[in-house]
């Protein structure tokens, strides 16, 4: 068995098999878990950068193409890839992570995908952690992606230092992404396989919208392009490090920090007294509210009150 | 001021004001909520379909052409469509609604759009308050159109009789419906765009992956394809029927009602835990957590324990 300490240190020393233990762990909220990750050495500051859109717009390519443009810079990067945990995630349709073996023999680079679903608390509050496992494994760069355009985009965005939301020309235009409530969270808006037609329009078209929102904290979210597939993410790579620069001004990362932490602490306090409430929950109050003897709001404060 | 008994008497006499009035307490949470839906009658046996899937499959070309066919059976046919509560969603960006417009003089069709975030308890408890509110006013079938593939519309999904996902061929093909994890939720999965090439291709691709999964409560998901521009979807109705027939089986019925139930109440009472658990928090707590001095997990612990 491995003890939570001896996993830490082995973390911290950047031993890349128990990087990818530990964030096992987080990912099952395994026992040891709270006692690995308390004796991590305090956080650094790696640069937290999430990375969300709808399927197909080219989220590997791009979150490869940033693996190497960091990697040239000297950087230690991790990724954490985020399925949901579907029955379908078994391996097969995994295929495209072989975009990301061209970086796989790189002692460099950490690459990680990870489930959400059984983790105490989601996404929320799995994947500081994660990002923390990877940190402490000396990670400069931390770049998470995930999958859809959901709840947990959100929750990640609330964890990363720079959300970038990629869209691609032709196939869910900037209305959609809109539609979709995408935008709302992004710090960077990236319009990806520039190449194709309609890339400049689909830019233009959400610079429009962004003016129509107003910007979260006063940062104004960038509007850029790429065409990762050719390794062509220098306007992004600009907008990162303009956010990043963004950030160091004043105590705006500490406030990024303490947000975070609230948010975490939050995501598992609430995870927890969920798992209480649902063991509280009796078959009768459920008959009652099915067949409407009894209102839900009723059978909710009645289990809130009789903890 | 509006009386929660009133309204509620007008919404069992189907008056369109009283439903969109009613609606929008559901969406705010607002003070007579609760007393007006316990003045409801009695849930009678509303038809509940989620549609669900990607921007651009067609959400709300599909949705029309199935009120248009559920309307020619003669029924009474409510629609709601969710959207995230995104600063971008305040009009201009509906215009697709436009489509509905065919419908927006049927006295026998109620059209309500609501945003989520607001909501204590989110769209898990939102969407059942808001169909029941249909379900009094009379509709024999109530359509959910959900936007993007995340949690709510996981959340919607529970609240469904029947959970379809709309794919469309080119765009997000199958394999990358099954990496989004909405495959999943599907009862239904519809190929729409059919006159488009690849959709047969697409249909059977996702029938493949279906097969990997386990179906849940003995329930193997149908997979059909539609045009819905062209007001084709017979195969979908088919599917429809096909599905509300299983559920009128046995007790499956009153299964499901007792499966919503339960996810309706614990929402409502994870969400009322939440508020007072974010009340709790405090500023010296987040900064021991923020600064590493304490981690996460005990600080959600004291949390819990505090109260």
């Amino acid at each position: 068995m491995t003890e939570p300490e001896d996993l830490a240190a082995r973390v911290a020393a950047g031993e890349a098999r128990a990087v990818a233990r530990l964030i096992s762990w987080v990912e099952d909220g395994a026992p040891g878990l709270q006692d690995a990750l308390e004796a991590l050495p305090s956080p650094s500051a790696a640069y937290v950068i999430g990375l969300t859109g709808s399927p197909g717009v080219g989220k590997s390519t791009v979150t490869s193409a940033l693996v190497g443009a960091y990697r040239a810079r000297g950087k230690r990067v991790g990724v954490l890839a985020i399925d949901p945990s579907s029955p379908f995630t078994g391996g097969a349709l995994l295929g495209d992570r072989i975009r990301m073996q061209e970086h796989a023999t790189d002692t460099g680079v950490f690459i990680r995908s990870m489930a959400s679903r059984g983790h105490l608390g989601g996404m929320a509050a799995a994947t500081p952690q994660a990002a923390r496992v990877l940190e402490a494994a000396g990670c400069d760069v931390v770049l998470i992606e995930t999958v859809g355009v959901g709840q947990s985009e959100v929750d990640v965005a609330a964890t990363a230092d720079a959300t970038v939301v990629l869209l691609a020309p032709g196939m869910g235009d900037g209305v959609q992404a809109a539609k979709a409530g995408i935008l709302e969270v992004a710090d960077i808006v990236c319009v990806n396989k520039a190449d194709r037609e309609g890339a400049e329009a689909t830019a233009r078209d959400v610079r429009q919208m962004l003016r129509l929102g107003s910007p979260v904290d006063g940062w104004e979210p960038l509007v850029v392009t790429s065409t990762a597939a050719r390794g062509e993410v220098a306007d992004l790579m600009s907008a990162l490090d303009e956010r990043r620069a963004w950030l160091d001004q004043g105590d705006r990362g500490r406030q990024r920090r303490r947000a975070r932490a609230a948010a975490e602490i939050l995501a598992l306090a609430g995870g927890r007294a969920r798992i209480q409430l649902a063991e509280s929950l009796s078959s009768d109050v459920i008959d009652a509210v099915a067949d409407g003897r009894l209102s839900s709001f009723a059978a909710a404060d009645g289990l809130l009150t009789q903890r």
